[in-house]
């Protein structure tokens, strides 16, 4: 399997700065994320405080890191990874059915919103899923809902309507889902997820629904749970300055590591990310070669 | 005395964002230093990882932070403040003969680079001064001499020769200096300072210079010296990640906090520093009108 040297998850202004940074110190990168870049970003009306873009548009400021990408021949991987595990000299990152390896990770995948819902983390791997690829073949054949936070969810509950009789989609979003007639929409507000008699209850204002598991999709996953063993403080992966977290050869920037929750903090720490990387594997390299 | 919100001393990327966001958050500021912005910025033939700017010559994000500071109606106050004093519930600073007063501080003066001359920090307040404005009363009619690492330091030198009879200048840098002939221009490299006989000596590589005292003028001071009590580490300012000095109310941010020296590293950084001044101010209203 190819090995990068550094894999950077997120597509927002840390992840972007991380990128753009290990590239130009000729690090082999992977870039993995959206190729919409920040929905965030993109959505903002006007950003007044990026240095040297004065009042401008989050769609305008998207088109100007995107033209950056663009000019360092750098494309984004469209893929959702689902967890990254320590090896010891290296990680392995699992992203739906594929893995990938990289030496060293580099995690700006923002910072999630709100609070699980009552009963999620309790049933998390007896019920509760978050990767709808990864757990395909457990639910193959059986009833299973979907409790959606973005429409970029939809995709994965049409994936599960190929194997899945009967797939319940709770969109916690405004918009209409756009889905398939195999998908049924239920536009209540999910309230709370529940165990009983073998089944999991995704318990909506109004009434009960019994399924076999549930898929709670958000765009970020809580860092705890996407890195097993990673220290965290609440919502945000604990670094020092150097954007170190707790595993070594693991870094974190920009809103996952906390507040303020400002582009051009997390484009600052996504570059101080990239030169620690850098520096981490430059020393590993070095003590590869004296050892 | 009109006494600002937040001192910014620094025109580089850091002090620049740290305007702008202070001033973003209603603050009333005042912004120090040079018009020209960074040197170092304005010189870079091409940076290629200030995200959204791809391959950007110095000189052209220097226009578009300028540009920036324009649109927001900033403008630089020109001085170089010589020290910062923590007065318990404000800030004093020192520029020349003038006094400032502010409720916080925010550090981005850059780094100094290279150490001090041999035998100047022992002589320091002792016939070593690093400000010609604040010490010119205790030199007036004596022989001086100034030892000057950039060309913006031959202004301070002609202000000396008003009025003291002799001036001896020390030009650190390559460039020819343009001084008027009441200067008396040393082009010999000075190796260190010394005292004897109640004198001071310049020493260069080639002969000893007696004089009353000597000016050692720097684009940046030493931040221990500009700010006494304030915690460093060799040529940086101690900060945790909310840019917090040592002393409250005060922050820094920047090359001046740390490698690596970057310009989106400096601007993230200038922004959460500016973030965290306006908490303090806010903290420290709230616990007047309660207390």
């Amino acid at each position: 399997m190819e090995r990068y040297d550094i894999a950077i998850i997120g597509t927002g202004p840390a992840g972007l700065e991380a990128a753009i940074t290990a590239a130009i110190r000729n690090k082999k990168v992977i870039l993995i994320g959206s190729k919409d870049l920040s929905q965030k970003l993109a959505k903002a009306h006007e950003i007044r405080n990026y240095l040297g873009f004065p009042a401008v548009k989050g769609e305008d400021l998207a088109q100007a890191f995107q033209a950056h990408l663009d000019q360092m021949g750098l494309s984004i991987t469209e893929e959702r990874v689902s967890a990254v595990y320590a090896m010891g000299d290296y990680f392995a990152l699992q992203a739906g059915e594929n893995m990938m390896e990289a030496s060293a990770v580099i995690l700006a995948t923002g910072v999630v919103q709100g609070k699980p819902l009552p009963g999620e983390e309790e049933a998390l791997g007896h019920g509760v899923s978050y990767c709808a690829t990864c757990d395909a073949a457990l639910v193959r054949g059986k009833k299973v809902a979907v409790v959606g936070y973005s429409a970029a969810e939809e995709a994965e509950a049409e994936f599960l309507g190929e194997i899945c009789p009967e797939v319940l989609y709770f969109p916690m979003y405004r918009e209409a889902p756009q889905l398939t007639d195999r998908i049924t929409v239920i536009p209540e507000k999910v309230v709370s997820l529940d165990r009983s008699e073998g089944k999991m209850l995704v318990k909506t204002e109004k009434m009960d629904y019994p399924v076999h598991a549930v898929f709670v999709l958000r765009d970020a996953v809580a860092p705890g749970q996407l890195v097993p063993g990673l220290e965290t403080e609440g919502p945000h992966v604990r670094v020092n300055r150097r954007m170190e977290s707790s595993l070594p050869g693991l870094f974190a920037c920009g809103d996952l590591v906390g507040t303020p929750y400002q582009y051009i903090k997390a484009a600052g720490e996504g570059n101080i990310a990239a030169l620690s990387a850098v520096s981490y594997l430059d020393e590993k390299k070095r003590s590869i070669r004296n050892g």
